[in-house]
């Protein structure tokens, strides 16, 4: 079967997300399709449309992206075929953007001229504002975006309102049709060039290691890409990770049963979300994140999985990948 | 200390939590204020504003709300004093609001009367619209909304944009202010009283046993509330549930240490959730509820917080309360 050289990801063209799906495929030649949510870049994937998905996972202030665990869970038994071949990491470098009040205004309100504030010396969080940012009414942001710029948004914008929205790059374009300019955005750097937008103040988020990691995702069995840099084999067992999803027992103490299993095997356990089952309400799904890797033959990993088969109701394999960080 | 009467909820007036609220307190005669944000609710108990909180904290089809889980495992050290001192379970029943089209123009969109859409014995999703909704271009809704109502969107309302808003009260609101009348809201009935909207559809959540389950929150040693419900002690250490929040040394093996402590002395856990610990990226809060109580003395509970404080590197208690499901 012929399958287009298409790379699925979570648009509008400019995300963070279109950042890292450049990031890994942009030497191989492929076509980047923006996708307008996590779950369309999934369904692109499992019926043929991309080769490759890419979506967020994880963000090192706010944690993991549930709706990804959750189609990688697969509940609805929508997605049998996909899995984890791959992870990025990318910056997050939040910018607030809008459009500045007029010089005059501006020098009026904060009673002293925008360069002052723009001292580089002056004491504060990072990110303070290039101008007066007292004309300010609205907000727009990803909802994610608000943890992540707490103390700027509580030191300089408090107060004023919220609007949440499905990408930081649909903020920009909220922001930028406001024509009273009483709006902004918290958003990326190339948001400003696409939307036509002024950087009020730039890294605004509250820690400059600010990251948000990707999974590359592909059908089980696919073609490999053998030139992706995060495909790659290399290094020992304890370069990779594997993912699972398990579901347990209706009895007391199932589930610490099973992640004894992991114990048992030597394998070290680097994340574990509680999610909604799906099947009952309070029945739950664990999606678990361990250091390995699948390919040996009767590894751990292997040998994990096949006692885990006994304790639990159903555990669903989500793939392996080599470690980027 | 005369800390005054009252419940600091998460609002407006008419949100689910209000309603969790009032089942809780109604009947002690408390005064009821409602809170712009969850983090607003921590901020009234933890500053004697309100002598008891009220925060979601779980959805039966989204599961957990990390946004009450992170404060109260308190990255940042501002709620000290904060613990979960009982729960509650509301019923949650959305509805599509808005406002239905002309009679004549519905009828010659949809090809049929309003009424034959509206028969109770037409297959399809549960929630089928009452009325035509063919002209509706905007919907919005709280995030969490959209994944308990996916079965009737992709029904319905497919390729409708959607705009995310911070409670499904707001997203009313909205609707109610789109006097072009094609924006439509999920939000509760209650709400369509409030902002005088149309019922075009209800009941249209995934699932019928959707609850969300509410956290009561007070600070440690707070006056007891012995009237409420949900906070009378009663049954077996069966009938409760606990909460602690710990981070793990940073060497392999230290989540599957942890854990194992709770095997040695035969505690059920029931939820883990893996969270950003605020120190460093990539570095981890556990936040861990299970089965006990710690009020006895010696009991297993105490042994098992005791061993713990030997391989983890930090552990929070956050409470236990009665189990009300």
């Amino acid at each position: 079967m012929n399958i287009p050289n298409k790379v699925a990801y979570l648009g509008p063209v400019g995300t963070y997300t279109h950042q890292a799906a450049l990031n890994a495929y942009e030497e191989e030649g492929f076509q980047f399709e923006p996708q307008v949510e996590i779950k369309s870049v999934f369904d692109a994937v499992q019926n043929d449309i991309a080769i490759r998905g890419v979506v967020p996972v994880e963000n090192s202030t706010n944690g993991a992206v549930m709706a990804t665990l959750d189609l990688l869970a697969d509940i609805q038994g929508r997605y049998p075929d996909i899995v984890v071949c791959g992870e990025v990491y990318f910056d997050v470098r939040h910018c607030l953007l809008g459009r500045s009040a007029t010089r005059t205004e501006s020098e009026w309100t904060s009673g002293r001229s925008p360069q002052t504030v723009n001292d580089p010396n002056a004491a504060g969080p990072k990110g303070t504002p290039r101008v007066s940012i007292k004309h300010i009414k609205r907000l727009y942001s990803h909802p994610q975006a608000w943890g992540q710029c707490t103390l700027f948004l509580d030191t300089f914008l408090t107060g004023v309102e919220r609007v949440d929205t499905t990408s930081t790059s649909r903020a920009a374009e909220l922001t930028a049709s406001d024509s009273t300019g009483t709006s902004a955005a918290i958003s990326s750097l190339s948001a400003a060039h696409v939307h036509g937008l002024e950087i009020l103040a730039e890294g605004i988020q509250e820690k400059n290691d600010n990251k948000t990691r990707f999974f590359l995702i592909k059908k089980q069995n696919a073609q490999p890409s053998p030139f992706a840099r995060p495909e790659q084999s290399h290094g020992t067992k304890d370069d990779y990770k594997s993912l699972v999803a398990l579901t347990v027992r209706d009895r007391p103490g199932s589930l610490v049963e099973a992640l004894a299993v992991f114990r048992d095997h030597d394998i070290n356990l680097t994340s574990i979300q509680t999610r909604p089952s799906g099947t009952a309400p309070w029945n739950y799904t664990f999606v678990i994140e361990f250091v390995g890797l699948r390919a040996v033959q009767g590894g751990s990993v292997n040998r994990a999985l096949a006692d885990l088969g006994d304790v639990v109701e159903h555990v669903k394999w989500l793939g392996c990948w080599h470690k980027e960080s």
